[in-house]
């Protein structure tokens, strides 16, 4: 199909799928001189650049490296798994004391996790249990300790769910999507829990 | 102690400080005229306010609405948290088919959660379902299911949090704190799990 037709299929503007081509984020096929041809892989696409821009709020830069990676068949899984990571974080990270850093480490040894100081898990972690202490509520930090079984729990089924996929694509699109989306549906699902436990309590 | 004093102990600037006494957010102690005491409990206050603008991203207008809650002793913590979850909640959620709702309405019963389905966590879990369709992934969103056990632990861990503290006002501010931050917190973790695994695998 021609770009009139992707445009009417996906709903996104032929601005935006020009803009988006131009960006590296999407390439249709070039057939001659100044025409490109679209198949049913691009309207999928341009949902998922739609999602990762509007919902998960990413910039274009961070949804061109998170979708490098996704198409890049020498690229292994880990290295998607990290790209997204990197995509979704807060890009101000803030510096953190050596004492926390060593109750990050204290953590993570006590749960038995493997986790390398320069990952954006370990920062990520580090950056809140830093802003618990700045509000005076370094108790609340405790609550890592208690986190830790479900959390765990709920990464095994991430990880379940990409082990059922076979194609690398898939496999490499389950990632990303489950990693940007995955924090919304959780936080959704929390807020539902809590809702459910205040109203029987 | 004066406002340029506070100014020094929170690293927040008197201007700051002065526009959050003009939103309603933060109320010194009026002494004579035109002049205003504060105690070490303002210090703790602007770092909230902090976190909530800096960390969460919330507007002026959403931390005014959470921190009357917390200050009206007549507001119950139930209220409380609701509050905190809409301030939370994306702003624009989208109108969401009856076909989806459906599927929401079966996954909350199949977990046995009683949700109401005007309750912010109701709706936000059917905007991350429908958003899974719409990429073309449904399939992902059974993983709703495989979340539901692990979450409901960690929704039982806050309430546990909150039960073990006494006071009124402390729980009003657990309340705020573990709801906006906590899901920064299960985000960095949830990384940091996915780590550990990859690592491992």
């Amino acid at each position: 199909m021609r770009v009139a037709e992707l445009s009417e299929l996906s709903n996104v503007s032929v601005a935006s799928i020009k803009f988006y081509a131009r960006e590296g984020l999407l390439a249709g096929n070039r057939v001659g001189y100044n025409q490109t041809e679209y198949g049913p892989e691009h309207i999928v696409r341009l949902r998922l650049i739609k999602a990762l821009i509007n919902v998960a709020g990413l910039s274009i830069a961070s949804v061109r490296r998170v979708l490098e990676a996704v198409d890049d068949e020498q690229v292994g899984v880990e290295e998607v798994l990290e790209r997204a990571h990197e995509a979704v974080a807060p890009t101000n990270l803030p510096a953190v004391g050596e004492e926390t850093l060593q109750r990050v480490r204290e953590l993570f040894d006590e749960l038995g996790w493997n986790v390398p100081e320069d990952s954006v898990g370990f920062r990520q972690t580090a950056a809140v249990i830093s802003q618990y202490e700045q509000i005076g509520r370094a108790d609340l930090s405790e609550r890592a300790s208690r986190y830790g079984p479900p959390v765990m729990d709920i990464a095994r089924g991430d990880m379940e769910a990409v082990a059922q996929t076979q194609d690398r694509n898939t496999i490499a699109q389950t990632v990303v999507i489950g990693t940007i989306l995955g924090d919304s549906m959780l936080s959704a699902m929390r807020k539902a829990a809590r809702e459910h436990l205040s109203d029987a309590s």
